[in-house]
């Protein structure tokens, strides 16, 4: 499935932007055909709620390959004479730091990008780019090597040839990684992919590009959004123990000690795709209305990922619990991210919700195939399907099955809704539950505020995209896009994996929308519906709230509109 | 419960008004005591969430109990000698049908009441009212028998000594009610309490005055909304028999047959409060936006009551299904109530819902701690907490165990929600799923639209009340309202019933607000947030739909402001 949606991203990214340039680029009708095709296949003639991948992407996936080669053959052909005297001479280039390349990120400075340790102004490619201009900025000032590993395309020699047309430099041999700072705590940490938009750097917390975000309905690993509290703890996972015990006092249930072998051959394992969503994502919507404290999040502290791991219930029955247990309530995690006092992240889930055998909370081990990312709770983590993410703790050491709540800052004095017009001076964090589900949500990811978008000049009509999701295992059930301001609503078409029950992970949502000839600027409004027929409120002022928590306000993208010249 | 809720009710309803006559009429020292300590009671000094009926009720009943005794004994010197006279004429008095007393509903006209075949004017008595002119006026043109049955404080010999003084007439002893139609299909439906504002006669569709509903937690059964598709049936209990069977073919479960006797012996009993909701509730808002199709109903299309039956889940399992039964995905449920050409109501929920423990799902045949009313599906229905009241089937004849849902026009072709764009010419109610569970709700209740309101001399407060809830077992967490049309937000006082885990039942709300002294004309908004943080939306248009259901956006409610004069 990861495999067939990163195909299909690659493919959906150049076909769905109208660009004057590609017209250009790919002559071969070919690719107008497949264009034309996946239009068609988005339309509503199926009269299906949810269609699921199916877009004959394949094909689209293949032709997008040979467009591909087209152009590099083009440039190839064009560039070969020079390139072979250039390759005499490049022993002599000029060497740079990594420093002064990051510099290089727009075209007035020139557009620098590293590969394999040799620099390349790309200044004049960006606008040749197969997969789009916006896409390949993203790699200016840096390496290719993060995003060619997302890209699959990339891998072929015509791309590397393609490259050393415009090599200008190569990597200063005394440039070397800054050594690590052993008094800093998150000296530890992993690194990170250079796309992701940091919004702290200890401990980290970073978003993917939207644009990149509903590339795909499985979030790759490396662009996941992060959300630390503490710094990265180093876990050898041959001595790894998960502790379960009671309260000091309490009769119930039996203390277990799990090691990871334990927890992978003692307990079925047990897969969900599920969707985890921050509770601040799109803070910086509050943020605009009144200063709130907290991650200026935009849209993208959202993601969805398949996790493996065995299931809670198994764990907790295997400790004496059942369903019946008297006397208990909540379900404690403690993670082994600490903060220089020993203070050690924490967050409960209720006992019911914990022993549901259809909410399948998981204690994870594997997220999209791959072991846990350090970043993600290497190598033990909780995922509570349809929870806000605060509860998801990562890390895990310990769990604690009580009478009580978690009472640390995290669920008690943090992650809590409040009336708009409570501050801090006024504030009673006893006064709110902890947040758990979470309501209903749904975001434009392309295209972007501000964005110039040309509708195609034969119909008329733009791309646009979004995620929806809602907590509590509801399912998104239709997505309503205006281009009017709110005036008039259409319906998106959704693209989800088919699940029977609760319903854990998002849906991806895509447009193809006709603009009236005279509108030049427009503010384009999605809000969803889950399966509750909750709503999205219209407005962020009056869910406003000190902590910016829980914006699921109707999103709003303004944008200009270019009519195509050609 | 039931008993203590009317008892307060009857003070609260003198309490919270802010009447110029009473003052006058209550010059008990007491009574003012009183009212100052409700008031403080409904204050946020506690800090809690949630304020359960703490108020002093007892005390307050009490003392109004005595100031109703106070009014009747002022009124009973003044007019002694008088009545004596009166008494010796009353035989000459003059006959009246109830056509005519029904004329007389306001001053200009004369406001008459009856009472054991007698008629009065009551016309100069309803300011002085102990209860509030508003409820006295809720009787006008009709009897006043249905009104002292949920008004016991009116059994006295008191009462019944100060009426007489108003008496003008007798109903004529030829004035007999309407012979039965026995050609009329809903000949058979039961009599139904006066104040009930009716939508619909045939089938009978009514809801109680807003100002009443939410004088009680538990809404008393006369007073519940009645929401019928087709004639009510008449049904004898001795002969009944449920019917749970499996499609033709279907090979897991066997079927039952079970009177009432054997459903109340061989299954435990099961009691529950349950809120339930039409789906059309609130449809004059959408109805005052653009036309839809259906009643319109204004706020009332909701109450809550007591529920006691069995559980559907051990019914079930009595037939042979587990929560892993293949095969079978939806519980279908058949009413007896059907229409001239034999098609009987029907609808049905998931069988995952109906198997689980914390859904609570009922077979009920008591409402109220009363047997079942004869509108409320006499003598078995089943009760769906959370979910939609068009799946709580009444007069329940028949549960089928399928792989698909009801075919029922109701579960088909009716009560799905669209996009606000989509008309009848368009619609495809396949491409919507039929609502189960409800989204977050609130209305308020006092005041009224259009109600003159005056404000506490010394403090400025007004009160303003409503009811909130949520569907799927969210419990309501928190109720916002404004008084300037959506600027600030205050936090209104909760009243509900303690529970664990899902809760079904709503929250009445309340709070005591001051109007800043300029303001003439004020709009109140309320918005409720449940348990998941689903927030209300902000405006009716952008939910609408043509079947006008679901309409839960922000309530609105626009009074003038009367400054007391005294």
């Amino acid at each position: 499935m990861t495999l067939l949606c990163r195909v299909q991203s690659v493919a959906l990214c150049s076909l769905t932007r109208p660009q004057r340039l590609q017209k250009h680029i790919f002559m071969s009708v070919r690719m107008c055909t497949a264009k034309n095709e996946s239009r068609r296949n988005w339309s509503k003639e199926t009269g299906t709620r949810t269609n699921h991948w199916e877009w004959g992407a394949t094909t689209a996936g293949v032709l997008l390959g040979l467009g591909s080669i087209l152009i590099f053959d083009t440039h190839r052909r064009k560039v070969q004479a020079e390139s072979e005297k250039e390759a005499v001479s490049s022993h002599f280039l000029p060497q740079y730091t990594r420093a002064e390349v990051k510099k290089h990120t727009n075209p007035s400075d020139r557009i620098w990008v590293t590969y394999a340790g040799e620099v390349f102004d790309i200044t004049d490619f960006v606008d040749l780019h197969p997969g789009g201009k916006s896409k390949i900025l993203l790699a200016a000032g840096g390496a290719l090597e993060p995003f060619w590993a997302l890209y699959g395309v990339h891998k072929s020699d015509h791309v590397l040839e393609i490259l050393q047309e415009y090599k200008v430099g190569v990597i200063s041999p005394d440039d070397k990684e800054e050594p690590l700072d052993f008094s800093d705590p998150y000296s530890g940490d992993p690194s990170r992919h250079p796309v992701l938009k940091v919004n702290s750097q200890k401990p980290f917390n970073a978003e993917p590009p939207l644009e990149m975000l509903t590339e795909n309905f499985i979030t790759p690993n490396v662009l996941f959004f992060k959300r630390n509290h503490l710094p990265v703890p180093n876990i050898n996972p041959d001595e790894f123990q998960l502790i379960v015990e009671r309260p000091p006092g309490a009769k119930q249930g039996k203390p277990l000690k799990l090691s990871l072998k334990d927890l992978k051959t003692k307990f079925s394992r047990h897969e969900v795709t599920v969707t985890l969503q921050c509770a601040g994502n799109r803070r910086s919507e509050m943020n605009a209305i009144k200063t709130v404290k907290g991650l200026d999040w935009g849209a993208g502290a959202i993601s969805t990922a398949r996790w493996a791991g065995v299931r809670l219930r198994d764990v907790l029955s295997d400790a004496g619990y059942t369903e019946n247990t008297p006397n208990v309530q909540h379900v404690q995690f403690e993670g082994l991210d600490q903060d220089v006092t020993g203070t050690k992240y924490g967050a409960s889930i209720p006992f019911r919700h914990a022993m549901s055998k259809d909410h399948e909370v998981l204690l994870a081990f594997e997220m999209n195939g791959e072991e846990l990312p350090k970043d993600h709770g290497f190598p033990l983590r909780v995922i509570v399907p349809g929870v806000v993410g605060a509860r998801n703790v990562k890390w895990l050491g310990r769990i604690i099955v009580s009478e009580e709540e978690s009472s640390s800052h995290w669920q008690q004095n943090d992650y809590k809704g409040f009336n708009p017009n409570v501050d801090w001076d006024t504030v009673d964090f006893s006064s709110a539950p902890a947040i758990q589900e979470l309501p209903v949500q749904s975001a434009i990811t392309e295209p972007r505020p501000g964005e110039i978008i040309t509708p195609d000049e034969d119909d008329g009509k733009v791309t646009i995209k979004g995620y929806a999701w809602s907590g509590g295992g509801r399912e998104i059930v239709r997505v309503d896009v205006s281009l009017d301001g709110g005036k008039t609503w259409k319906v998106a078409d959704l693209i989800g994996e088919e699940k029977k029950g609760l319903v854990w992970a998002w849906k991806l949502w895509q447009l193809e929308a006709t603009i009236p000839a005279e509108d030049k600027e427009i503010t384009i409004i999605c809000k969803a519906i889950d399966s509750s027929y909750n709503m999205q409120p219209d407005t962020v002022a009056p869910i406003w709230n000190l902590r910016g928590v829980l914006n699921n306000a109707w999103h709003r993208v303004s944008v200009t509109v270019a009519r195509d010249q050609h």
